[in-house]
């Protein structure tokens, strides 16, 4: 029965030259990484992985349940407090992967009492969580804040969440926070800001929505991802405690889904120590992405992605296969990742690139561009 | 703005006495556990710790991207491929959450052209996974096959999944797996069965769907999640290896969320090795819970909980109370999350409890409920 579903599908999809594989990497292969989100080099940071360890023999492998139950040890505790003050937050709610923390907290927020405005470019997690919040969904152009502002304006429901992120994913630009922020509280709206690329590269690594003066705002939201700056795994809202005590009571990917691991917590703490012992990391993750993007002669990233239009999906394939070849892993994005249909090479800076890496990475990206182009 | 938003929620629920809490437990604490869903008594095991550890030193605390990138190590593919062969399968793919694992395998399949069939007594995460699929939803009553051949039988869409947990997360009954699957083979439909609960406990370890011959079967497809039985956290989807490639590219909180971390994933590989070495464990926790629910005067568990009715919300919270100040820590399930709101004692059988153990705990939980009622 399958068999007749889906094979078609996958022989469409095979045709179009969009079928996406699994390939293991390897633990030691000597690549050159510009795929991985390890944005401030700290995956493989010894104290960071003592760290997890230890948590490991004094915790276990698992949280063993709800962060309503048994779920929440110390190492949550601190991390949210930690994340919070470091974001300038009054407090913040770990979940168990990024994903879980847009849907978490659009839901609760959501209903038919609620509109939600979404920037056409906002990720796949806010879009789903549209979806399931059962509010009226209004998409507005990418950062068009007079739209935002109309339909705010024109809306009958109570409340309205208008979502964004700091740094988008895949052009990695940046969204207007100042003025959507003003926006919002003109409109008496929430503003939700996905920090998932922002915290721990913007800002001085406190992200943009503290950059911009925003940081704990009445009005203003944030999420965040631990599997990226944070070396680890999770997600988190932070703003206000209030927020806070309604998300553990309303979220249910919160309250039905089992609290992230010790060893995740205890990553993304240690990571997160080491950020504010040296604060420098997201200076060299700029400085990084600006030689990549000069080197492809696109425009620079607001982030730690530079972003590279490709003439198709199999060019960017090839092209990526080509990188490879030369001993450097590029990402791709290719429809249906990409907002726009233009297929791309995904270039991540990471704070614990070499000189020497970024020359090497640079050539061997601009002459696959050139073989395939 | 939130105030005037949230603050009347949060007093309605405090008035009803439904205000949920967190509190964090300590590493140290001597409690009898009742409460966390580590069935096998594995998050805290040498072997399986040892595992992890390893895991972080050699792979780094993240995965770094998602499983389409760099988010795929030789681990995934070890557990994704044991996994499989454990429960009798073609193939796994592992999620980082057994929510998300839900998600994914529902909307991927789902769409105006599938029906989804659901049983009024589903975990949330498949009730989400509905409501984001976009697909009619049918749900039915409570094991109620009849029900389940008309809306089959009388649908227009093409496509159909009839969606079931093997043994229920609230209740701990399970569901009439053998005729459900033949009244889905008869209608052209695929099921769905959520194992959560049932793999590592049931079919000696195997999980329902093995012991009812129904693994490896074109139509029958398995969810699980490693937060319980396996001592980690993720999810995984088990079937044919035409649908693991349909959900590679299609399903979203697949695609877009980062992968499960190395001492996640390692973990549950090694938990999983340590139940194939030593298949007692799965009759432990069958003996525990035998224990548990004839002292409380319920019936017998087909699962590791023990579910006990409560007078009402706050009669559970008093009685789970009065078991934390005698040394035992019990589970509670109160409105919303319970099926048929009844507030309910959660008793969660586990391999590693002593038969001193047990005495003591049932002592203790009989005389709380006694106190209460």
């Amino acid at each position: 029965m399958l068999e007749d579903w889906l094979a078609p599908k996958a022989a469409a999809l095979e045709a179009r030259g969009l079928t996406r594989r699994l390939h293991a990497r390897a633990a030691d292969d000597d690549l050159i990484d510009l795929a991985g989100n390890d944005y401030l080099g700290l995956s493989t940071d010894s104290r960071v992985i003592a760290a997890a360890a230890e948590a490991i023999q004094r915790w276990g492998t698992g949280s063993t349940a709800s962060r309503l139950v048994t779920g929440t040890t110390a190492l949550h505790e601190e991390l949210e407090s930690e994340l919070a003050a470091y974001a300038g937050q009054e407090s913040a709610l770990v979940f168990s992967s990024g994903y879980l923390a847009n849907l978490g907290v659009v839901t609760a927020l959501g209903g038919p009492g609620t509109l939600l405005v979404s920037d056409e470019h906002i990720h796949a997690s806010l879009v789903d969580a549209c979806r399931l919040s059962r509010s009226r969904v209004e998409v507005v152009p990418h950062n068009d804040l007079e739209a935002v502002e109309k339909v705010l304006a024109e809306r009958n429901e109570p409340h309205a969440v208008v979502m964004t992120e700091s740094v988008f994913s895949v052009l990695s630009d940046k969204a207007p926070l100042v003025d959507l922020a003003a926006v919002a509280l003109d409109n008496d709206a929430l503003l939700l800001v996905d920090e998932a690329h922002g915290l721990g590269v913007t800002g001085g690594g406190h992200g943009s929505v503290h950059a911009s003066g925003l940081a704990g705002l009445d009005h203003v939201v944030v999420t965040m991802t631990m599997s990226k700056s944070m070396a680890s795994q999770g997600g988190a809202v932070l703003g206000p405690r209030l927020l806070r005590d309604h998300l553990i009571n309303r979220a249910r990917p919160f309250i039905y889904d089992t609290g992230l691991n010790p060893a995740a917590c205890a990553a993304a703490l240690a990571a997160l120590r080491v950020l504010q012992a040296e604060p420098d990391r997201p200076a060299a993750v700029h400085a990084a992405a600006a030689r990549l993007a000069a080197a492809c002669g696109v425009p620079p990233s607001s982030g730690a992605v530079v972003s590279v239009p490709m003439p198709g999906p199999r060019e960017t394939v090839r092209a990526a296969e080509l990188c490879l070849d030369n001993g450097v892993r590029v990402g791709s994005f290719r429809p249906p990742s990409v907002p726009d249909g233009i297929s791309r090479l995904r270039l991540t800076a990471n704070a614990g690139l070499s000189a020497a890496d970024l020359d090497r990475a640079c050539a061997v990206i601009v002459d696959a561009i050139g073989q395939v182009s």
